[in-house]
């Protein structure tokens, strides 16, 4: 096996020019999601895309229509029904980008430069993908097989918060089949300090509802006689933590998988320091759970944040009533193993328990997000190491998000599969900013790093 | 001189068709001072008044103009230096009206109509104003003299809250100079409750903003390791009130006047049922300090409320960001003898001291109003309660208005004399709304008790 290898090797770095010309014109399409005048640029970036999956060997290659934005999907069996499958998911929609943002060149004209391709969708996510696909062009090409079998789908709607792709997964169970799914959308600090991402927070996001009196009133005459509901919405909120900083609804924690010292220890790597918190953010001082380190608060434990509040008048100047209402957001990051659901009944129940009888309170569910876990010491996640290791030169790191990629939890929730996230960006490529890039040496490791993930998984003991 | 009051009296009755057509031309001007494009209105509205003074015998008639609308000024002092000076103070001016809004007739061509005169400003302020108008006229036309002297000066701005009234007051103590003040420009409960406001609170606005990072955070990112300065404001506000609904700031309640028996007596001629309240403002339960009745907590009470509040997205559905600010409108009623400058310096070192240091936390005064309190045994506040029981045949309670009109705080504290408000209108005469209207009962009965309140100024012992 090390001669195919080793040939499949070779055979990516001798067509490193093409494979870059060729993400340009992919990203030289713009599909943006977001924006209905790009729909036709969408269908086209699908079927472009659909192109280059038969053009590398794939097969049963099909731009399957959503409610919203097609999903392309296409496979290589030729390993066999013995050998293990890898699942590779991406996303070909990218998010706005117009040159009068700070763009140095038009973001859908891909330009070169200083070692970089400069373009919308450059890292997130259309290089990244594309690293899957040229990894399984250049086995084929080059010995004519692959040691495992490989199944590609693309959605089109990442960037809107995949309304469509749990729909489709659950109802392309059978075609999707895999051991293992790989996604690569993340990124590292420098290109020495490659991660896989093991952990994703999920989310509950409510709004709080308080009502007193029918109509504002004014304050000069029914003030001190009745609950303000802004105060009233003040006091429950105020209520929502303890004074140690940790989350006060009952049972909000009981379903927190205890860290290891493992786990802290991989999240100790890449501790960041008081310092970096506070000029980072600008906040005076930190706040947060004293038992926990920053890093840890920000990636592991789940949190309780208000995302907005309102009531009354907040225009220039005085106005003298007593608001009708008063709403706030609030939500959760949950981490493994909490349910979204639970969490907001937990805080229902908690609010209606502590809602004065002198207004009227309601919860209101938002949406949800399941959390994502998965243990490094899975087979799959040594094996994504020793890709790292061969393919990009350097023992990656474990780390965890803070924050939630829907289609993680999705997968590991109806396929019941590890997914390991096998990030080739730089944290500073610019995703969602100007002058997005994607480092052609990225590129390159990325590309052999996937190949290298296609060894390691065919060689896993079964 | 009963056979003077009589014949005065005699003269109003006899005259009453003529003072309503009068009031009626008032009525037609659209004096709205707080849109631009009634400004010749208002100043025609200002010579219309000025004339009417001329008229009926008023002496020095002038229009002044000030940084606004002008104030009408007018004086008899045919009394002679002996006698006293009543000081009439009231508004030309008026909030806009539109006939869409739900007025059955044009708001601005007065109608007469089952026993009312239907226009804007016929209770607010011009019906009750002209009372004290006619007044005068009735003394001179009948017996050729009055037992007291009159100055009437009557501003355009109260519905903009009387920008220019204490600049005027400072810069003409010499012209407005008298023994006692009387104002029309309040309501009672109904025709057979007439009241004479003795109270009125004063105000303290301010904004409590919180501030945290330098722009808003993604929750996935931060939450758990900065203070949500929504959160933090939250906690502020509800430090704000003790568990019994009292207010929390240290010394706020040092400089309250303690209610004697004889007022809380007085204030329970009016008192507000619990039903009544929970009926007005539809809130499901009642609060506030367990001590005093619903109208003492909201007439003769200190309250302190929150107007507003606002932080980070409100829109619909979600956004997960931690705000980088937040902040709070919070008002409070002030009685006699606080000093709103000195309240608000109390919240601001109170706030400081309670302001966690992971947040920067400021408070802003945005504007003050002093409070007034008129003991009901003044010789003034009797001769309003006889002029009341001969004019309009009822003996009148004292109430305590838990708004702000500040031209009363500014004549007591400027002239150091009393003021007396000798409401005329009904509570449900639309003030602000639509139909407003004046009784024609109102109008005649409170001729006859501006007859009869310079009578009895007139028999005051010096």
């Amino acid at each position: 096996m090390s001669t195919v290898i080793n040939a499949t090797q070779q055979y990516a770095r001798d067509n490193l020019g093409r494979f870059q010309s060729e993400l340009m014109d992919f990203l030289a399409i713009p599909s943006v999601s977001t924006e209905s005048e790009h729909a036709p640029d969408m269908a086209r970036a699908a079927d472009w895309l659909a192109d280059q999956l038969i053009s590398v060997g794939a097969e049963n290659v099909r731009v399957v229509p959503t409610a919203g934005h097609p999903v392309v999907y296409g496979e290589w069996l030729g390993a066999g029904p013995d050998a293990r499958t890898i699942l590779v998911y991406g996303h070909y929609d990218v998010v706005p980008a117009d040159q009068a943002d700070g763009w140095e060149t038009n973001p859908f004209d891909p330009v070169e430069r200083d070692g970089f391709l400069y373009a919308r969708g450059a890292s997130d996510d259309k290089g990244q993908l594309f690293t899957h696909v040229k990894a399984l062009e250049s086995y084929l090409r080059s010995s004519g097989s692959a040691p495992v079998n490989m199944k590609f789908f693309f959605e089109g709607e990442e960037e809107l918060a995949s309304p469509n792709l749990a729909p489709f997964l659950n109802e392309n169970l059978d075609l999707l089949a895999a051991d293992v799914c790989v996604i690569s959308d993340t990124s590292m600090p420098t290109l020495e300090e490659p991660a896989i991402l093991h952990s994703l927070r999920g989310m509950t996001y409510l709004e709080i509802h308080v009502t007193g009196p029918h109509d504002d009133l004014h304050s000069g005459f029914w003030g001190g006689a009745v609950h303000n509901p802004a105060l009233a919405l003040a006091e429950i909120l105020s209520q929502l933590h303890n004074p140690d900083h940790s989350i006060a609804v009952p049972g909000f924690y009981d379903d927190v998988v205890a860290l290891t010292d493992a786990e802290r220890n991989e999240i100790e790597k890449t501790a960041i320091s008081d310092e970096q918190a506070l000029q980072s953010t600008g906040v005076p001082a930190l706040w947060g759970e004293a038992d926990f380190t920053i890093k840890e608060r920000v990636t592991a434990r789940p949190t309780l944040e208000i995302n907005g509040i309102g009531s009354g008048w907040t225009g220039v100047g005085p106005k003298t009533i007593i608001p009708a209402s008063a709403m706030a957001k609030v939500s959760c990051r949950l981490v493994g193993n909490q349910d979204p659901h639970k969490v907001f009944d937990l805080i229902d129940a908690y609010v209606t328990s502590i809602a004065p009888p002198s207004v009227s309170v309601r919860c209101e569910l938002i949406t949800t997000g399941e959390p994502a876990l998965f243990s490094f010491d899975l087979p799959e996640m040594r094996a994504g190491v020793r890709a790292y290791e061969q393919g990009w030169g350097v023992t990656p790191m474990f780390t965890r998000g803070g924050g939630s990629i829907p289609v993680v939890a999705d997968i590991a929730r109806l396929m019941g599969i590890p997914v390991v996230m096998m990030g080739f960006g730089l944290d500073d490529d610019g995703l969602h900013g100007a002058n997005e890039r994607f480092g052609i040496e990225n590129y390159k490791r990325g590309i052999a790093t996937a190949i290298a993930f296609m060894d390691e998984i065919s060689r896993l003991e079964s």
